[in-house]
């Protein structure tokens, strides 16, 4: 995990280093993203097919894009999502855009990296309700998906490591560079409005910032819902006390990314703030103790809707049938 | 609606205008897949985009994609669908793909086009849980589509009849040319093997081509489900009837298109058939009054292996944001 000051150190030893000027950004506490590198093709290809097939879920209905909509911003802009046999989810679906990004992943960070995080929803009841093992068994079932691990892993062997793997490789391609606001930060004087530029100047003066920082604008750390006045919420998650045990990180969550924010309202945790206008006034009151004007408001909304990036552009993949022995999916018991 | 007459003689007719020898497939009750002609490619683009957006349902998470997956032949491969808040669909998903081609859509054939068809799920209770009102209205919500609409039709004003008809032309160009078994009806004699060359042969002489010809094998005309030997199924479709209110249609189903049969498991109106060994042997059993051998049964399949074509290829749609005053989707009440 980067903190604010290294990533500007990185940045200006960079310029010392090539002997230029710093880039414009370099004393910005915000970076532009950086399209994807050191991804394995073959491996990202294998995950994007995992990622689109609702085999994975026990009732074959339920795929990694139906909560992670990569047509919607990698949401499923819903409060909370749907789960197996129409199971209301217990938290608002983050969107997998520039997750690659997160200190840690999920609202708590239990799980420490994408990998991680892949298993979950397979073998949550609430989700997929399914299992590693009956999702492992179902994949080798199908002669496509043997050949292309052989390909991928060198091996026909599937196992849920390979599975994960797979899908988080695939979910590292799914970064958004290219915003206005990447484009100002670059240079490019005119890549934002003045309304916009002004909003970002009232995000860093207002303390904003001070979570919503990096390339990510958020992901980097974990903080109070709830700071200077407490959240009213009837949702009943704790965030990072559920995983640390400790009574001082309740109501502790991962600070969401502002990347893409015009498309993955509903907004919080508990996905209650429908507008950014409605977010920005609740992040104001209980995060800053500060009531932004109406004016104020508007042209943070305005800086808010620069960090829409190039949206991931990809085929819509076609998966490989099943075969006679492949385990039926079961959608009502 | 040609018949398979109509087509040779067509085909026939063309090769004398063109004072050359017939194509090899002017005899074949088969016909290959042309690639879709006519398209506005506009209207498709923005049907693309409605097809798959699951705003179109009262949850907000039910697109028409869901259970005609592009990503799975067109189909859920589920027996019968989950529709809004996991209700059990009375009857199996028929693909979408190459249903232009159809005499009538749905298995009933209720719906005269694609565009009668379209309008359907939206507001069904069972589906996708909407209205065409409330549907319409959260669309004039989405500047982004207000504006494609306008870009399309010449206005931005949105109603039913464009939104299907947007739909309708994106569904047109869901053909699938390129099969094994056209590029053999093309000339290309190593296309298909021996044995796929003996299952066309058994599939014509005995009889299943009576009902599954032209260019889509099947979705031409209507058949008894049970013609020579009832159907056993507890699934309550009585098929054309319900149409035309007349007992003799009872149990009369559009018969399916075999192209791409081998992607969109399960089979039969009720979904009850698993692997094509089984669907093909029931057929035999019930519509023709003959047992096929195993390696009779083994020789059609590998011939209707040969029907699976070019998969549409295009790039997953990046839908527009809605705005603040989208109405938001109720996947709960």
């Amino acid at each position: 995990m980067k903190s604010r000051r290294s990533y500007r150190a990185f940045f200006a030893g960079l310029a010392v280093l090539a002997g230029v000027a710093a880039p414009a950004f370099a004393e910005e506490p915000v970076q532009p993203i950086e399209p994807p590198k050191e991804i394995n093709l073959a491996q990202a290809e294998l995950g994007k097919k995992l990622y689109f097939d609702p085999r994975l879920s026990r009732s074959g209905f339920i795929s990694c894009n139906s909560c992670h909509n990569l047509s919607m911003g990698g949401t499923d802009n819903l409060k909370t999502s749907i789960g197996h046999k129409w199971q209301r989810g217990p938290i608002n679906a983050p969107t997998v855009l520039n997750s690659s990004l997160n200190v840690a992943q999920f609202w708590d960070g239990r799980a420490a990296d994408l990998q991680e995080q892949a298993g979950g929803p397979i073998a949550n009841p609430k989700e997929m309700g399914f299992s590693h093992t009956l999702a492992v068994d179902l994949l080798a079932s199908i002669p496509g998906y043997v050949t292309e691990f052989r390909l991928v892993f060198g091996t026909g062997e599937i196992d849920i490591e390979r599975v994960t793997h797979a899908i988080a490789e695939f979910e590292k391609t799914l970064v958004t560079p290219n915003a206005p606001f990447d484009r100002w930060l670059l240079g490019e004087a005119d890549a934002i409005s003045p309304q916009a530029l002004e909003g970002y100047q009232l995000f860093k003066n207002s303390g904003c910032v001070a979570c919503h920082y990096g390339p990510g604008l958020g992901g980097s750390s974990f903080q109070k819902m709830g700071l200077v006045a407490p959240y009213p919420t009837h949702n009943e998650a704790i965030g990072l006390a559920a995983v640390t045990g400790n009574e001082a990180d309740r109501f502790k969550f991962k600070v969401p990314t502002l990347r893409n924010i015009e498309l993955t309202y509903p907004y919080f945790h508990d996905g209650e703030a429908q507008t950014m206008t409605e977010a920005v006034d609740v992040m104001g009151r209980i995060q800053l103790g500060r009531t932004f004007s109406d004016a104020e408001n508007a042209s943070i909304v305005a800086f808010l809707r620069t960090l829409t990036g190039d949206q991931p552009r990809f085929e819509l993949p076609q998966l490989p049938p099943s075969s006679d022995t492949t385990p039926p999916p079961i959608p009502f018991d």
